[in-house]
């Protein structure tokens, strides 16, 4: 193979990652044996790429100094960290070599290692701060739980699908495509008009399959790719579904949160935790949810890694002893009135929200605090971070509160962490479902004598209008709390009639007076037995680490101004490899101490990787930069070497015993570069033989 | 309620986790609302229990001590580490609220912990120290890989039915069952008779649908639940089926291994190392099989975590150069010739087994080293740890070696690692069905004058003898390595025919002379190209913790004698929770130092808790000797503490200062027991205030 055919060869192989979404390259050199002609075709389309890059690299610029982050900008900032992140493998789209699957990405050794590390910050910051109790459960989940969590009914989207090919879309999605291109495009639209796809933009989440139907048909909205008609939304259960054992009649379904894993265990990890309130479960694990048409790449993805806190008050006090040591943390926060009035997220302090009941309780507002901490100490821009409370309208209806921290990327706010007060629900319909009472009890000093309530289906009445349902309807009724129960007696006594919830029938029922005998009678209590309220924070491991990847990139100019050359600023805590040791110049001497220092390091348990290749340093001082690795020891001496700081690029001489324990210093966070940069020689070039860029 | 209700209930709701298979007692509390008939029928079972204590207690002495391990004693001693597993949480059957699902588990908060330092130790272990490539790829897997890897058409268990009920059953247990229980408990059969059921067990694993029929059909063997008359035995798939996307067009499956991902995944892995052989990828990560009907507890489930590692090298040299590194170790070996002839294993150097090609290479001699190394260090006994290598009828005919490192615990020897040489196998299969070159080349410095295989499918014969499926014999034709070319051209000139296994037909074919040319012809070449051997240790994390569970249990008299408190001896490196701290007695200033060092322990970052109950000193170490905790501080002044080892029971004296440093080093290995016991001074109780049990 000649010289040229070789570097071409080199070069398409390195396109094939950076140009993947670029059409004709990518298919040329995915047949794997590209043709002489084929091989010109690519050749043309990378000079022609190269054309655009000048143009492309200025608005990437202006993005990166903070540009006016329009469309296009973001787009291609998009584009460029998504290229480092393909090309160094942070990510790799699954099953490549056939063609892939949509929403399916493994992670590559760098994506791996930087997602470890996010976990295991996470057990230590979390499970380990607070004494959690972290559990792991399967996968594979029996319908009977996700029927009972109301899974197996309602997490749903709603699709359509074009009549002619069966191509299935979701519904909201084109309806929302639609509205915003109009908005973005048609300059002929009326002030109404506009106004009013404003207003669709605004509710699309709240609309009923029959008003999305209407909404299609009154746009002319068809299939994206054909043009061909669309069928009426329907609803499609977004789990995968499966079957357990060989006879093929229990039907199971891959979990779509973990959180249920913890919830149906709740009777043994509360009898684990000495009978006593509040305390907390977690888990890490892979959940699935079989997305209709995955897009925003690594965002919306069919299976991802979750993990989740479950925390169980008692509901009548949800203080926490620890508030206090976030009650003065100030960030982004947008509160529900906020956003009704279109106004922006402001900077907030944390106690005060709580204070103002802006944050319902101090365990809520305790957990918005140490999600704070954990993301910015990951390397969260906090000023592309906020914590937006649920409208009222996107609040499941037994939930007390809910507050999602967003952060802010190339696709906008997305929402990353979920942080509920969730009351009593799960805890309850389980309880209804399996029959065995997922409950606390609060154990009095001494016994109290207490109005207790005392709640009497009448069971022929009851069997009479619910044929068929009765025991679950008698069942919920049991299980009222008391504010519910006296609720439903003032709505008998006055109406004649209530409106109930039956959680594991999935629907409200009219109950009639006669049908329930409610009062209270005097008694002599031990104890108080309650359900505890449940607060869920819930991360998208995924999605913050893509967040972090966009956070972290950068772009700054060679050392002879020729090429812009990619930078991730992990944050050692993050970072995929720790440090890079290498020769200054292929010498044997040089080469004997960088195998030293690799020792010393794995013998302290810091991740490096050893560069012993002939590139010139600066190559490879680039290429460990785009990694986001935060150090790099370069050997030029037998005495001492220079440790390289990735963002300043300052340089420090360490004599060689020395450098593995300062090295680890800096990643574990005992030490920062300030510290080492004020202690030690600074290291300037000699001899021409430059160490830096 | 009454303080013997009480402490009955107490009492049962503890004895229901310890006697989970004791048929009606279970039975009575799963209800959750026992009625008083109840109460008094469990009380009757928890009295006959305590009746059978003292000699089950006998049996197990026994077995712990290492008695003759009969079946009896093996499964009370069974029953005794699996009661202890489930009453403090190492594991939940999972969904116990809904009855379970046989072959699923939850792990509970310290199994969640052994399991994560178990995963810890195996990366540092593995992939730090030998620089893998860690990747991380979905469970959900489309069905063209694993048509490719053979997992659709193969990976399958032979099932009978009941004719009657429809209930599932391996075919090979109930053959297995039936012969094992003539042989130990029918004294009328004949030696002849004997010699046959032997013969049947010794060759299970090599009989066929219909050998398999008719033996069943022969004994009269029956449904066991209900004596009804059973099917045919049929393949049943062990893969979790589900189908990905909204359209239901895409058949997709829960993975069955993680080493596909790894494969599809070759190219790049191995461009991202540089186009250098040999390296290895790893990977930790769900697997699934839908067992026909587990058994076995913990060993035989159908979720379970796999770490795999796949290392790549070229077929032409599998010498290792870190081999000398492990040569010198000593553990059980069992090749396949004493296996053979009957003998049991022998204690063997490593070093000898390659050199005598008992082991097939280096590499994979390498591997079989470092998980002995890995293993032993988990804690598992040495004793009873052997390498047992691969029968020629167990192999899969493309394997050059492979060795299980099986452990031996009350279930008897059991597979929980595999270490295999799996050829070009995976590589080519995927090569094939993908048409994307899985291969590597090593560049020559100086071109080299070779003789080159060509082989040119005559695509006219090929299409008439193969129709419908000419495509994928010529590929495969087109894939064989020189050996097979030349093989086969041999085979056509003298006997004018060849079989030959096409993997994508998942069957053998007849190639007959005028089908292919195979010739040599002369050529410069600048590389050779060549298909990687791939050498794969796979673990079976669920299996390794649950035998080390058996290895590290045992029981030992409480200080007056009566009772048998059980302890596990985890290394603290496994051991779930590192460090137990309590003040001697409930005393404010005791209490102030334990809060004290229990923060200085977190700020070492040590996993720890605090025990501030009033129990007796004796009650709460005998508590976390059940978890495992290797070290406990008690807080009995205040300027220095005990710290008490589990095994030994030995008290040192603390100053609290250098407590924290003291149990970090300890439980990172940094110091053992005995140089802290002679370094510090040893703690003899005072004032009648024993410390110790």
């Amino acid at each position: 193979m000649a010289a040229s055919d070789e570097s071409l060869r080199k070069a398409l192989i390195d396109k094939q990652l950076a140009v993947d979404s670029q059409g004709n390259v990518v298919r040329a050199l995915k047949a794997d044996k590209a043709s002489k002609l084929e091989i010109d075709a690519a050749i043309d389309a990378l000079n022609h790429l190269k054309l655009e890059k000048s143009s492309i690299e200025k608005e990437l610029q202006a993005a990166v100094s903070g540009g006016d982050g329009n469309a296009v900008t973001r787009e291609a900032f998009r584009q460029a960290v998504v290229n480092t992140l393909e090309r160094r493998l942070f990510y790799i789209p699954s099953f490549k070599i056939y063609r892939g699957v949509a929403g399916l990405y493994d992670y590559g050794p760098p994506g791996c290692a930087v997602k470890a590390n996010v976990l295991s910050f996470w057990r230590q910051h979390f499970v380990l701060e607070e004494n959690m109790l972290e559990v792991d459960c399967p996968c594979v989940t029996p319908e009977v739980v996700l029927k009972a969590s109301g899974h197996v009914d309602k997490f749903t989207d709603l699709m359509v699908k074009d009549l002619k090919t069966g191509t299935c879309y979701r519904a909201d999605h084109l309806l929302k495509d639609f509205c915003n291109e109009k908005l973005q495009k048609d300059l002929t639209i009326s002030t109404e008009k506009a106004a009013e796809f404003k207003l669709v933009l605004a509710t699309l989440d709240d609309l009923s399959s029959e008003e999305l139907g209407a909404k299609i048909k009154e746009y002319g909205i068809v299939a994206p790719d054909t043009k061909n008609p669309l069928s009426d939304p329907y609803p499609f259960n977004l789990m995968f579904q499966t079957s357990i054992g060989p006879s093929g009649t229990i039907a199971g379904f891959m979990r779509p949160e973990t959180a249920q894993g913890i919830f149906v265990n709740f009777k043994d990890l509360y009898y684990y935790n000495g009978n006593r309130l509040p305390f907390a479960a977690a888990q890490i694990g892979q959940a699935f949810r079989n997305e209709i048409s995955p897009r925003q790449g690594l965002l919306r993805v069919r299976e991802f890694t979750l993990a989740e806190i479950e925390h169980f008050v008692d509901p009548e006090d949800k203080s926490h002893p620890k508030f206090s040591e976030v009650s003065h943390l100030e960030f982004l926060m947008f509160p529900r009135e906020q956003q009704m009035s279109g106004q922006s997220a402001t900077k907030t302090c944390l106690g005060e929200a709580v204070a103002m009941g802006t944050v319902n309780n101090e365990t809520l507002g305790y957990f918005i605090g140490r999600v704070y901490l954990f993301l910015t100490h990951l390397g969260i821009d906090k000023d592309r971070l906020r914590f937006r409370q649920h409208l009222a309208n996107e609040m499941a209806h037994y939930a007390a509160d809910c507050w999602d921290a967003e952060i802010e990327c190339s696709y906008g706010w997305i929402e990353c962490v979920g942080i509920a007060d969730r009351s009593a629900y799960d805890l309850r319909a389980h309880t209804e479902k399996s029959g065995v009472a997922l409950v606390a009890a609060e154990k009095f000093a001494q016994p109290r004598e207490v109005e207790k309530l005392v709640i009497t289906p009448i069971k022929k009445e009851i069997g009479l209008a619910f044929k068929g349902s009765q025991k679950m309807v008698i069942e919920a009724l049991e299980a009222m709390t008391e504010e519910e129960a006296m609720k439903m007696k003032s709505s008998l006594e006055s109406k004649g009639e209530d409106e109930f919830l039956v959680c594991t029938l999935g629907k409200t029922v009219t109950i009639k007076d006669g049908m329930v005998k409610i009062s209270k009678e005097k008694k002599k209590e031990h104890q108080r037995v309650f359900t505890p309220s449940v607060i869920e924070p819930s991360f998208g491991i995924g999605r913050i680490i893509y967040c972090l990847y966009e956070h972290s990139f950068y772009k700054r100019p060679s050392k002879d101004g020729d090429e812009q050359l990619n930078v991730f600023s992990f944050p050692p805590l993050v970072a995929p490899i720790k440090c890079t040791v290498f020769p200054l110049i292929q010498k044997p001497e040089y080469e004997a101490v960088a195998q030293r220092i690799s020792k010393l390091l794995t013998a302290a348990g810091v991740s490096h990787i050893i560069d012993m290749s002939g590139n010139t340093i600066g190559k490879r001082y680039a290429r460990t930069d785009e990694l986001g690795v935060p150090f790099a020891i370069t050997a030029d001496s037998e005495t001492d070497v220079t440790i390289r700081e990735r963002d300043s690029k300052d340089q420090v001489r360490i004599i060689i015993s020395q450098v593995a324990s300062i090295v680890k210093d800096l990643t574990e966070g005992h030490k920062t570069w300030a510290d080492v940069w004020s202690a030690y020689p600074h290291h300037t070039s000699v001899n021409g033989e430059d160490n830096d860029l």
